[in-house]
């Protein structure tokens, strides 16, 4: 019954405000017209918030993906040496883009559900100072793993190179601050932290990264970036804007800037903190760490169940979707995101249904434990966020 | 954050599927135009399956109470003697009610948490032949009591009284077949197991009660059943018609009817079920016995925590609403309602976060056993639920 109301705690698309859904449903209107370009240039200016920038965020009709071939085609051209940080499926798509641009792609890497070390990227960039531009993922939405950012981008600032960073599962639930970081370009997407449907990404670009994008003369047109600056500077966009998805955003922009980023970052830690928890209490293996685990999305392997039927039951009986394993990791690990639209009860809730679809998979744990510790983790982690 | 998104476990209003609230949100129509006489026709005729009768149902611009008043001022007039069954909040309205239209008001009760026995009822009309009409409350909303209005009817149908039943937090949630159980006139409201806004009520009328209602000189206006009936047969109202809120009364009935009334029967029964089984792992005082407990609301006592602490902390952590007491069970119990569009994973969630909230109010309880019973009454019931 009530098929409609899936329950989304995959990695996104994430649920949508009601508000942000009702302000999608506004009458169309031209996206030539001055309302539009009203309401559009307020966004991306409002989006420097979000980014913690000072310089332009742009934002393109296209998936996350487009946004990372955005940052590829303006900073990479054909021979060009760049470093890739992969240590899971969306890293691996960053090196995918960059040999279809024609780059020399060198990697550094770590298996999947680790966490590269910004010493890897330091020798890298002293083994081969010809790299121009170093791509990193800040949360690795294959593996939950939370790179860190910080510690590569001392490293890369060292030197003349770029640094382009995935934060399409991140940004707006995890810090990053781009401009005190010192990040050349960061990309996001709409149906993450930032709780729209699919459809737009953001692309945020530092004066460092135009110098490279204004002498690229790699091929691009639609992606091209140069094009979004001279058209934001007229308040629209060079391509038809998605209208719908830009209502939304200026909604949404109003509920985070209501919460502040501060709170939402503490919202997302207590998110991850009740669920690992409530999975350490349950006996169940953890993929990733907990110091370089993300407060987006947990990852968890199995000790015996198949993880397959646990999503199975979760969606049968609760109409709960989580995500399973990628790639290599498809049968072995399940990830239950939490971010965006989401709170500590929204944590309660799927724990205490993930026990019953356990349980019904075969799974050697005791009901109400993995809730328990999720409550304790609650309690104690807002008397850190009240006491701080 | 978030403050819009309230999680409603009061006993109405209940929560408004998405599908409902988008077919409210279709642009205006006149209600003497053709579309909308179609629609309304044919929402009343499906009515018909929700009340198990052969019999009209009528659909009134108003409160349930605006029901429960038509159902008195059609079938009371001045001086008439009228039995009241009562023993709560509600069932003390209707002896309100028919005071206001002069009635001689006989009661039979029960204290508030207990049920009137169907032989008080056998003895009233025994001894008073003059009793003209019985009112009786299904489900008594201020208790969480529900009453048996099947043994209640077989009394009645004995002699040549109707029998009105106060239905508004029960039909469509409990079993209560109208003609089956012989029910002269059944009311309830939108704002319950209907899964609407509140501003419609709809009354089941029989024959029995058309021959009564025909004869009655009561004055009466807005409320007069015989006008609802001659414009029901032209497929229409007599007065304005709430358009938004036939609109989703549409989209609810598809969802009843895809759902069938056995396994949303079933439904609440499961949520009650797993609802009582956690009060009880905690140790709390239930209100009601389980005999005569209603699947929508379940009452709980304190066994020293502050009932009202309790509700405060709910909607402050999770925003979630329960109920408090009414009248003198003000600060004595808190009600959780369980109706409509709700299901058993609104319990888990709701039980996990009271258990906090009881832990916050300094209640005596172990987090997590209300939930693991929960769980455990969940996969029991619903063992049931497929072996039947």
């Amino acid at each position: 019954m009530f098929q409609e109301q899936t329950i989304l705690r995959i990695p996104g698309p994430t649920p949508v405000p009601p508000q942000v859904e009702r302000a999608m449903a506004r009458p169309m209107i031209g996206h030539r017209g001055g309302e539009f370009s009203a309401l559009f240039a307020q966004a991306a200016q409002r989006l420097k918030y979000v980014f913690q920038t000072e310089h332009d965020v742009y934002i393109l009709a296209g998936s996350g993906t487009g946004g990372l071939e955005a940052a590829v085609a303006n900073t990479v051209q054909t021979g060009d040496t760049v470093l890739v940080c992969t240590a899971g499926n969306f890293g691996d798509r960053f090196t995918k883009i960059c040999k279809s641009y024609g780059a020399n792609v060198l990697t550094v890497d770590a298996p999947w559900g680790e966490a590269i070390d910004p010493l890897q990227v330091a020798i890298a960039l002293a083994d081969h100072p010809e790299i121009k531009v170093v791509f990193a993922t800040h949360c690795e939405t294959s593996t939950g793993v939370l790179h860190d950012i910080q510690g590569i981008a001392a490293q890369v600032n060292k030197t003349d190179a770029l640094l382009v960073v995935d934060a399409v599962s991140s940004l707006g639930a995890a810090e990053l601050p781009m401009d005190a970081w010192g990040l050349d370009i960061v990309v996001t997407g709409s149906q993450k932290a930032l709780m729209l449907p699919p459809g737009l990404c953001f692309v945020g670009v530092s004066p460092k990264a135009w110098n490279i994008i204004e002498k690229n003369e790699a091929p691009r047109f639609y992606f091209d970036l140069r094009s979004y600056r001279k058209q934001l500077a007229a308040n629209t966009t060079p391509y038809t804007a998605s209208v719908s998805l830009v209502f939304g955003l200026a909604e949404v922009l109003n509920l985070i800037e209501s919460e502040g980023l501060p709170s939402i970052f503490a919202r997302h830690l207590q998110m991850q903190a009740m669920t690992r928890a409530a999975i350490k209490a349950l006996g169940l293996p953890l993929f990733t760490e907990d110091s370089i685990s993300s407060p987006t999305v947990t990852s968890i392997g199995s000790n015996g169940f198949d993880v397959e039927a646990v999503r199975k039951f979760l969606k049968k009986d609760f109409n709960i979707a989580v995500a399973g394993g990628q790639g290599h990791l498809k049968g072995e690990i399940f990830r239950i995101g939490h971010m965006g639209f989401a709170t500590p009860i929204d944590m309660l809730q799927v724990l205490s249904a993930l026990e019953i679809a356990l349980i019904k998979s075969g799974a050697n744990v005791q009901l109400g434990n993995g809730v328990r510790a999720a409550q304790i983790a609650y309690l104690q982690t807002q008397e850190v966020t009240t006491h701080a």
